[in-house]
């Protein structure tokens, strides 16, 4: 029986920092993409009608993690998260468990963080703007990382006026329209995927969009004439093509896998980004247990004090 | 945030006794079987040369589970369980974290109880004493489950003497040799599988046969001949055909989906069990997450006052 750490959300928040983040999360991709990392697919546990859960395991740097977690979109209306469940870390050496950790804190972080790392790599030299559209919880993160890495000045978005502005203030930025955030350099949409926030009309030659919305069957946030328009990547195409923002029109025939370029292989070099100052380039992030997995090893190593449980 | 009780080795013992066991996992098996659970294939995450992970899915009753466990056979040799990880336990409703539980003890009991209804639903009417074929942590379990449940006398053989003559000293029973217990009418057999430890010569018409052993690709605790003198069970077939006893004859094209019965239908009636009191029956155990969540559903009822932790 081990003495377990356990990392909640305020020290998982106060160990690793949005610059800290991406850091992890580029090397992850890195990582993975060179077969250094595993990851297999996640699995699916539907509990009707709430949602589901999932279950997300990888394995790297002599670390194996599993990632329960739910997507209950119905959660925020009874006061409650839609990402809730925890991170049970263990030795990939002796198995041994080695910590706890806060999912929702992990989930924002590295979600924001991708939404750098693909700006960085796919975005034009020298963007600098960013729409952010859709300011709940993974919106607000995703902007805090852009700024953390010197994005901005941004525009902020969301149905709900009052989200909105309060991130802006927070980060210095403005508020406006849906067409002033989309006309940024750096559009980065966090909606539910019910309805396309991006339409064909506003795809500007040399923006870069992040797509971190849609994360089932049946969810998008661009409509698939804008995809047309579009140089497409993706965190991971066994996954875009099932659960992400790419699902619909895979499924409609409009995109193969030819088409889509995976992150991780821009990042070693294996694939070409974006070719010129006007292409539009679209990124797909699904949300991969590898990066989940580099903020683990972050939070392992902060040397935090923590509680700890018997198990 | 929430407070989550974490329930550890000695309190899953101390409040599911292997009576409740046994019935819990029954019930469970029936409530899969009749469509009312439901359970995802476990997933596999492979770290050589170590061993793998498991991430195992559930559902049922208003609860959600997730069990992370290895299976690190080296393990032993450096002082540590082959066994280790966590449960998680989440509402299948709200998706709340509701509880943590130790992972040894609720598969060492499952794993026990399981051989309890495998026996009292395919072994003889008549059927009293027991053959423990491997005495390690999940033999000793099986037998206290069989004791309790009113079968035995039992010979227990492990090819460390001290082990088979504890269990034995504990149970009232006797150490014997591996003949002597594959003679008696309940044989349950829990050794690594590397080597076949049931061969055809040793099926005795109207003996039942726990597998409780070989739980990956290339194990087998029976060798293909004495497969073929035995009516054959299996908990699932998805994971027997592909992680259990019955694995290798099934890759050998000796043993196909028709000559195999799942528990779970002899339970509900739906299919037939033993059919006389000489057939010889096998069952093939690979271990259910439904098996898990049968006794998470004990533990959260127990009103266990535990420690909670903050996630």
């Amino acid at each position: 029986m081990a003495e377990v750490p356990v990392y909640d959300y305020e020290t998982v928040l106060e160990t690793v920092s949005p610059l800290a983040a991406i850091e992890r999360v580029r090397d992850g991709f890195v990582r993975y993409a060179s077969g250094e990392w595993a990851m297999p697919p996640k699995v699916y546990l539907a509990v009707p009608p709430a949602g589901d859960f999932r279950a997300m395991p990888a394995t790297g740097g002599g670390l194996a993690i599993l990632k329960w977690v739910t997507s209950f979109p119905g959660n925020p209306a009874r006061g409650l998260p839609v990402v809730m469940g925890m991170i049970c870390v263990s030795s990939a050496e002796t198995g041994e468990p080695l910590a706890l950790v806060d999912v929702r804190a992990v989930t924002a972080l590295r979600t924001g963080a991708v939404a750098v790392v693909a700006a960085q790599e796919l975005g034009r030299e020298d963007a600098h703007s960013v729409g952010i559209v859709g300011c709940g919880l993974h919106g607000a993160w995703a902007a805090r990382c852009l700024a953390a890495a010197e994005f901005g000045a941004g525009v902020c978005f969301d149905l709900d006026p009052e989200a909105a502005g309060a991130l802006a203030g927070e980060l210095g930025w403005e508020a406006g329209a849906r067409e002033d955030a989309l006309a940024c350099d750096v559009v980065t949409c966090v909606t539910p995927g019910h309805e396309p926030v991006v339409h064909a009309g506003d795809i500007t030659p040399g923006t870069h969009f992040n797509m971190l919305g849609a994360d089932g069957p049946g969810k998008a946030e661009a409509e698939l004439d804008a995809l047309d328009r579009c140089r497409l990547f993706c965190d991971e195409w066994a996954q875009a093509s099932h659960g992400g923002e790419l699902t619909g029109a895979v499924a409609a025939g409009r995109v193969t896998r030819d088409d889509v370029t995976e992150l991780g292989a821009v990042l070693t070099g294996a694939a070409e980004g974006r070719t010129a100052p006007d292409d539009a380039t679209l990124f797909d992030s699904t949300g991969l247990a590898i990066q989940d997995l580099a903020l683990c090893h972050a939070v392992l190593e902060s040397g935090a004090k923590v509680p700890t449980i018997r198990l």
